[in-house]
């Protein structure tokens, strides 16, 4: 955080700055995205340690004092963000200008409000730019890979999150109407609705669970039917995944059309399906 | 529910309420699907209310009343359905018909017995009218495809849960040779059949647990067969999820070549990849 | 039951009876079958209910006489098979064969040791017989199918198992040097590998849990590795799935050679991969 | 162990040394293989009874003995491997190296420190040679498969555990917020977080609990999200497993035709699928 002390302004100046707090290809970007991930790390976990008990006793003041300076930094860091880029406004509502904003606010609130410092964990979101230090450009492509199957699982889940979400509403009203009021917990509705999601998701607390037989019975049946139902997200995000990875080119060839270079050939094919050109001009015979 | 007061009999007007009732087509067909939705949603959530303890004892009557008026306004609905349809009895034995006419029942019911109103839940199973609202064909194609890979994979599952089932009744009765007698919790055969469910599940409540060094043995061992078990109905669900997406025409093209009629070309193929040949001859030059 | 009651040895009545007993295809094979799957899980239930203390208290004589009546009539059931095979020492020694001797046993075993009943429950394993009364081929093929994948995968998932099974001994020690002695239950490291086991197949019982930070932390690493280690018998079976279905022509062309008639050919093959004969005759040109 | 007694060094003796103790081809080194897998068994076996209270009361002495008696069998073995090799600097720093050195050290240290026995455990990764012993190839292959699809998914699972990393932290602190002196165990926001890893990984010890209406809220909210997440390193490694399969040559052969040059063809291919010229020239003809 030595980076707040010298701020003078000049274009080629605010060019080096952006390329350093921005890009992590030249070695000052490397250093100061470590640094900063350093420090983020480091003050997500005195959050952490100032939330509990025996370490807020003793060491109080001190783990205040540091988050002040965590948040002075960042502060800094935010308020030069803002600086060297060309458009503040489209950084400053961008996802991480959001994060960034959010990572200092709660520190300041906490001279109004009380307990609003936990919020800085937020922090947390920044560490996400970590993938851009060590060879950004491959976890690049494999999040979106990633980020790709997940969408386009998004409405088959939704279909399927709505089916249980029905099928789970069903089975904690009868589990309620079972189990109401013979001591296993279930004291209404919404509880046994609760207990319905833990069980078919398999958490199983335990805190809540059937004692009468029906509704042990119902609740085996409840289990069996989970067992088999977790089958059908996973199932829909393979075959996703492996649809995003033909896509994306790792099973397709890799071989641009000679005629006119556009790519995502099937590996068997004799002819260019865009233009129809050859593929694989062989020995001119 | 303001669709109750007004109901000349004319057919063209019949027709209209139809589109409406029906239909999410049309503007009117929307505000009227979205209305029902959050109705429904709403007494879902009075019904749920009403079993809490707390929220009886202030808001009772409240609740009674909510109920009530929802309950008119479905039967309402429900009247109206039966009217506007051509065969009224085809509509009433369909599934939605069915869950429409349970949906108001309970509340007529508690009338006469007492503690029916949770059953009113069952109108939950009206929200999967959800679908559709918003883009109804591709989460109608979405679904189709869930539902054709599940069925396919019906029998498979099948024969899997006949096998698991046998598994874990006689693993249940070793565990209550084991275990019986020992304050572990396995006080009867079912009881111990109930804890393998919950074991190979891995749901784990942990109220019955194994206590005894062979008992523990025994449950390890299940523990790993069934971690290496759930393997089985995801693969299952997976192939045949592959399988439909195949068939369903998501991942190629069931265009032939016009040419040399060889299938298999991508959704974005414009010329086939075996001879060259365009694969749309548009507009007939 | 009501087989046993006569038994004139005749070779046609041999043959006769062996297809009521052994086949389900004429409707007195299929109406045996049905009524011996019923006895079976009436049986099961018997010997479940009367391992329940208040079930056995108030009808344990009634439990016990239905018991010896299910034990002759499927003593008279396991002679019949043996009388009406060609080869008794094969039914004799083949699975269901010992199945069916292990299952009327126990009953005798009673009159000399007393808790034998429990091993009753063997019986279960004679439902799988269930799979022979409806459609009984299609169901073949899918166990068959399961079979092959599950088998193809044995050595693969046996190397995970090794794997996951050193890491779990490895896991349970270094829980017991950082738990052991404070309260969490981890006291031996058979405990806490049994502690190691349960976390890391999600079962999670809650009768051991960590209560050091350190220990906490341990598990959070255990948790997550398994939640990304159970990824992989999924994907496992999933592949094997996958080419056992490819191997028993589902996906596979279903055309045979014209020429030597053998099978299997993928789909885009032109020519007989086993003589060489061109696949799709075109039209004799 | 009885192998330590001989050991006069002449360079045959040494290669023969070498094929009994590095191999398992030989009848020898397939007894030595065997006798060294039951050894470690055993150890790790003394090592796990010691750790039990009633078992170090009542056999301490007899344990301790049995552990010497191992650890210098093993330091014998070390010794000869050390020996027989001929680039003994190379064993010592490969992984069943520094292995085979940690097997034996804690019995030295226990001298001077106690306690340090438990450490013996780590003798358990020894066993991963196993494989070795029957149909190493196979095995080889099997878990090359396995390194190999993993290795692959490594990115992709990295930026998995990265986002649900940041989930977690965030979700952790939104209960200990809500949840936080509520009595249902969120103390500290490094607890609450535990509590998320507990519940997302679906182990679900019930010892952290949420109490309010809102914390179970969140609880459920997560548990369903978790219950999706699972499906993403699944379908990763399914995609990588069928990948790897791929390029193994488990399902295709590698064989071109020999006429046309293309490839793709099965296993059992005897002439090219796509001009049909024989695959396997038979003898030269």
């Amino acid at each position: 955080m030595r980076v707040t002390d010298d701020a003078p302004a000049r274009s080629s100046f605010k060019r080096r700055l952006h390329t350093i707090i921005f890009e992590a290809d030249t070695p000052a970007g490397k250093v100061f995205d470590i640094a900063l991930l350093i420090s983020i790390v480091a003050s997500v976990v005195a959050v952490c340690l100032e939330s509990v008990e025996e370490y807020r006793a003793q060491y109080g003041r001190e783990l205040i004092f540091i988050e002040w300076i965590f948040t002075v930094g960042f502060t800094a860091e935010y308020a030069l963000r803002l600086y060297c880029v060309d458009k503040p406004m489209r950084y400053a509502r961008s996802f991480y200008g959001v994060v960034d904003l959010l990572s200092i606010l709660p520190t300041y609130l906490s001279l109004m409000f009380a307990g609003t410092q936990s919020l800085l964990v937020i922090r947390a979101l920044r560490l996400l730019r970590i993938f851009r230090i060590f060879k950004a450009a491959q976890f690049l492509a494999e999040s979106q890979l990633l980020a790709m199957a997940i969408s386009a699982s998004k409405r088959k889940i939704m279909v399927f999150l709505g089916v249980v979400t029905t099928l789970i509403i069903i089975l904690g009203t009868m589990m309620y109407l079972v189990e109401g009021g013979q001591g296993g917990g279930f004291t209404s509705i919404p509880t046994s609705i609760y207990w319905a999601i833990v069980t078919m998701t398999t958490v199983g607390y335990g805190d809540i669970a059937p004692v009468t037989v029906l509704g042990k019975f119902l609740a085996a049946v409840a289990m069996i039917t989970g067992y088999s139902v977790i089958a059908v997200p996973t199932g829909i995000v393979s075959v996703e995944m492996a649809r995003a990875a033909q896509k994306t080119g790792f099973e397709v060839s890799t071989q641009a059309c000679p005629s006119c270079s556009l790519e995502g050939h099937d590996t068997d094919a004799l002819h260019c399906k865009y233009c129809g050109a050859a593929m694989h001009p062989p020995q001119e015979g």
